[in-house]
């Protein structure tokens, strides 16, 4: 028989017997506690580090010691410090046991699965959530183990994760004896950010649900995650309700100021979308809200304010002080919120007055902090906020750009949804258009050779990424001045005046429809996205001064309901600076995707709250030349500069 | 000028300039620091014990050096260890200052208030509460100072008070902004447990209540109490409303488990009426409910479990685990409760399955575990509670009562309140009685050589102490048998046969009471009150036998609706073993006055936490002799036993 040894491994207190001469990592593998290889046990990633406890544990009858285990091998000596081996480090994959050990998995070395954001992007994200699914058995009540029920839960868990001092939230005292004694004492507790149970469940539970929401001043975008496995199990997003309150945040604001209970009312409504949108996606994946145990929401700080009900009259005015900056975790039954009455609605942080916790998620998303490169980062909303710097020195600023960047205030704007034509282009000589309708793969018009009839696009209105494109195309073709007026004496049936007399140009005529009316471009539509594209330009411009910079390493298009912006027409309506095209990458929902981020891996939320405190905030609205230069943005692309690389 | 140095005190980082050549006691009494000197500084009681910090702060700008304090005298050498000297342990006021100094304030050296409850007794509560108010100057919010409103009040509190790492309770976020302007930058904070803020008032606010409730299964006392001070405010007391739902608790965990939201109803039931009595003392002080910033419960386990809606079906049968018996802190809001919605509603800890909370807080306000002598505590309600023991060994039990003691089911059984007959006697020869009724300093009838009209004594009932004098009375004066019946061949017209045809006795003639009808004792009264002091009895017997002994140093009647038992009859009918009148006290509602000091002084808190664990619980009633004993504990005074100190 081969000799065994003992080993247990903190902090999960596993434990088992296990063959001399075996490593520390297949000792780990054998009782499934997860270490971080990513070699695969090759030894040549240098990631498995752990630390060997030396001394008596009485506690677990054994006694641990360096002796205990190979001596220190070359491999390690590479990747460990002096003064890390001094303290015990090792790497599991090259200490192989000779006797009793206790050894302790550092976190950064916990093995975390991760995910990859769809649409062929990037971003890996760790999957570490705040909520975990813990199933443990315990010994049932006796007269000789009087126990209560809650200790004797907590004792469990302790000796399955080595967690003390966990706390039992009161709502799920309520149920526990009925619970423990259905699973037969066995359960699955669900336990948030290592210290707090928020759920228990009879029996081995597998579910476990968090929603990120990307709270818009005008659209609310919701990702509903499997926190086991990061994936994306449901969709939806719906108009901001406070809309009828008010189109901006400082009509909210006044709202909210002025009107009986109209904060809370305002607060009202946006909940009352959350769980709208909650029930609209556990419904689509087969759970119910209550099974969601957290929450995390990105928002600009006034919406920040509205959404939690906070005082939002001093955000709005000069200092701009918000009521809280600091991450938050706000109980989901104190907000209404209905998931478990137990979760968490995490906030991100809020860098300033004007620069919120969705710019914090954008920053999550596209980690401008921790590279070399100078970032420009541009999330377009109702708010436009632009981020400018590298891993020296990060700068953020806030626009007005109002929605019409979102399709929202056009005459047939509409969300990134099927049926929105999200792309464009005029030829320059017939000035007749062609679009791409989202849910369609073909261009309309068809070419004529391929259809004779009448041809239906299904068309429903413009997207965001439909005006950009719509209005770079018209002012390419023509249609269009470097001032943004509509050409009146173009020989096109398409250029028209409308029933305010105001000239319009014609997309789609009604019969390709499927809301049987003309889908028009207006003046009015392009003034909007001019104010809206100067808004963001000279943000960026005075980012730029301030950086002490001439050009950009990258210019990053972020935008929930853009949502997939096209680039080129970006720069050639003049949204940013001149930049290589090559350079410029649109990301869409970034600030939604950093709500995710945060939802999966708790860790990252820590970095948000370091990043927040390092971010200096500009105040551009007070710079004397604003106003001068804001109307020299206006033009398209811009009254003065250059735009070298949009002519090659 | 006199020299002068810095003084820094920690944690509270008052700081000043002190003469040189004071003592540190007097530097913190001119500094406003709360040091405990019980001796006045006369250098005897080595109660002032403070930590003399060495090195150079950066942040205080100095440099503090324990050469910067007189030498050790030999007073400190008598009350500090060698050890303690090491760790730079000094009395402050042996320790004359040459230089400047950081001085930390161990807790048990700060200073705390003292009050004495009333009637005479001598249980000094330490005023140590839970939550506390802090009142902050806070720098205006301005451009050049942008931090968030949340994070300018803890920065102002942690300098003020040292505490780091404070939350904010998410409600007291809403107003913030409001209040911190409409203070004009001053606030007042109020900290719970060194930990949160549960509350924040613009300008100095000096209130600060607390609410101490004793949750019985019959009727609930309760207490508004000044948080500052100490000092009772104002008292309500009502019946328990779940007695619509059952006599007692079993009953009430049966219809909590088979009703349609039964469980909530009866929580609700006893939520509504702590927030009348809470609305009710509040408005008697002149203050509103919202101001109450804390609550602490005692109960036994069922109203426990009852009152905070946990499952209470598995507290009913064996092995009767609870669900939770830790102390808890519910926010109020969570309950429904209606103080600071912020505020927490305390529960003390529970022993086991049927010795609760309350027995909790007769333990802390008797401490039979500080001591050597043997008490025996018996706590007189619905479910009586019995205690035995001293430091070394503290034994507890149960027995099921019923509300006979507290003159519930009792013919014309009342609370104890104005206008209940409280005390009785009988004369032997004429067996007419006299009586005493709460409210009333004359004893009734009234000598006839003093008036010659009818006399109006104003009774209306009997209070749980009448019943048992009543009995008493009636048993020396050979109304009743030993074996408690009514001597029907007595020539009286006291006794009689009531309208149901069975015997009782007239204490009051209907003309002199204020309810118009004649007070009486029935057979059925009588027959109460017996099994109820047997169950008693029998506790305490087997109490004794566990613990091996065969008499007590003090035997303590405790119960809120007797409400000051006559312990002459208390023994005379049979409640407890015979034993020295002397060494027999009537302290009245302990579990209520055990609230209030968990109230005021959140030490007791901990220290109740340590107790519970090491009280041991006796099941009585599976002992298979309990029959019997029972049995000859319902003689008056018992069957068996000789009662020697009764008939001296």
């Amino acid at each position: 028989m081969a000799n065994t040894v003992q080993i247990v491994f903190q902090p999960s207190g596993r434990r088992g017997e296990i063959e001399a001469g075996k490593s520390v990592l297949e000792a780990a593998r054998t009782l499934g506690v997860g270490i971080e290889a990513a070699c695969g046990g090759a030894r040549v990633c240098g990631k498995c580090r752990v630390i060997v406890e030396t001394g008596r544990f009485e506690k677990l009858n054994l006694v641990s010691s360096a002796d205990h285990v190979s001596p220190v091998g070359d491999v390690e000596k590479k990747f460990l410090t002096a003064e890390e081996l001094s303290r015990g480090y090792r790497l599991a994959c090259n200490a192989f046991l000779s006797g009793d050990l206790v050894v302790t998995v550092p976190e950064e070395s916990r093995s975390a699965k991760q995910v990859i954001l769809e649409k062929g992007r990037e971003r890996k994200i760790e999957v570490r959530p705040a909520v975990k699914n813990i199933t443990v058995t315990l010994p049932a009540a006796s007269l000789s183990d009087f126990r209560d029920d809650r200790q004797r839960l907590l004792d469990a868990l302790e000796k399955e994760t080595g967690l003390k001092h966990l706390s039992v939230d009161y709502p799920v005292l309520k149920e526990l004896p009925q619970i423990l004694r259905e699973g037969n004492w066995t359960v699955t507790a669900t336990i948030w950010q290592e210290k707090e149970v928020i759920r228990v469940a009879p029996g081995k539970r597998e579910t476990s649900l968090g929603a990120a929401v990307d709270v818009g001043t005008t659209t609310l975008a919701a990702f509903l995650c499997d926190l086991t496995t990061g994936e994306v199990l449901a969709k939806a997003s719906r108009m901001n309700p406070q809309i009828g309150y008010g189109e901006d945040v400082l009509a909210r604001i006044s709202y909210a100021a002025s009107e009986t209970e109209g904060r809370e009312k305002l607060q009202a409504s946006i909940i009352e979308a959350l769980n709208a949108l909650t029930a609209d996606m556990t419904e689509k994946a087969g759970f119910s809200a209550s099974d969601v145990d957290e929450m995390v929401l990105v928002y600009n700080t006034a919406m920040h304010h509205l959404a939690l009900g906070l005082d939002p009259r001093y955000v709005g005015r000069a200092p701009f002080a918000p009521a809280a900056s600091a991450p938050l975790d706000v109980k989901a039954r104190d907000l209404g919120v209905k998931i478990n009455p137990s979760g968490n609605v995490h906030s991100l942080p809020v860098e300033a007055g004007f620069v919120g916790a969705d710019n914090m998620a954008v920053l999550l998303a596209e980690e401008p902090y921790n590279g070399d490169k100078i970032k420009l980062i541009i999330d377009i909303g109702t708010n436009g906020e632009i981020d400018l710097g590298n891993k020296n020195r990060l700068l953020s600023t806030s626009c007005a750009t109002g929605p019409a960047l979102e399709g929202a205030q056009i005459a047939f704007g509409m969300r990134a949804a099927p049926g929105a034509i999200e792309r464009v282009n005029i030829d320059p000589i017939s000035h007749e258009p062609r679009y791409k309708v989202i849910g369609q793969d073909e261009w309309y018009p068809v070419p004529c050779d391929r259809h004779s009839t009448v041809q239906k696009s299904g068309a429903q209105g413009i997207c965001g990424s439909g005006v950009i494109d719509a209005i770079a195309a018209m002012h390419k073709a023509g249609v269009i001045s470097k001032a943004g007026r509509i050409n009146a004496k173009l020989d096109t049936s398409r250029v028209r005046r409308g029933e305010s007399g105001k000239l319009e140009y014609v997309l789609a005529w009604a019969q390709e429809t499927a809301v049987g009316k003309d889908i028009v471009i207006t003046q009015a539509d392009i003034r909007a996205v001019q104010l809206a594209k100067a808004a963001l330009y000279v943000g960026a411009e005075y980012l730029m001064e301030k950086l002490g910079v001439d050009h950009v390493d990258e210019v990053i298009l972020a935008g929930a309901f853009g949502s997939y912006i096209d680039k080129e027409s970006a720069m050639a309506i003049g949204m940013f600076p001149d930049c290589d095209l090559s350079r410029v990458r649109a990301v869409g929902n970034a600030a939604g995707d950093g709500a995710r981020i945060a939802l999966l891996d708790a860790g990252k939320r820590r970095e948000a709250a370091s990043v927040a405190r390092q971010v200096e905030f500009v105040e551009t609205a007070i710079e004397p030349d604003f106003q001068k230069k804001f109307m020299d943005a206006i033009a398209i692309p811009h009254a003065k500069h250059e735009f070298s690389h949009l002519k090659s």
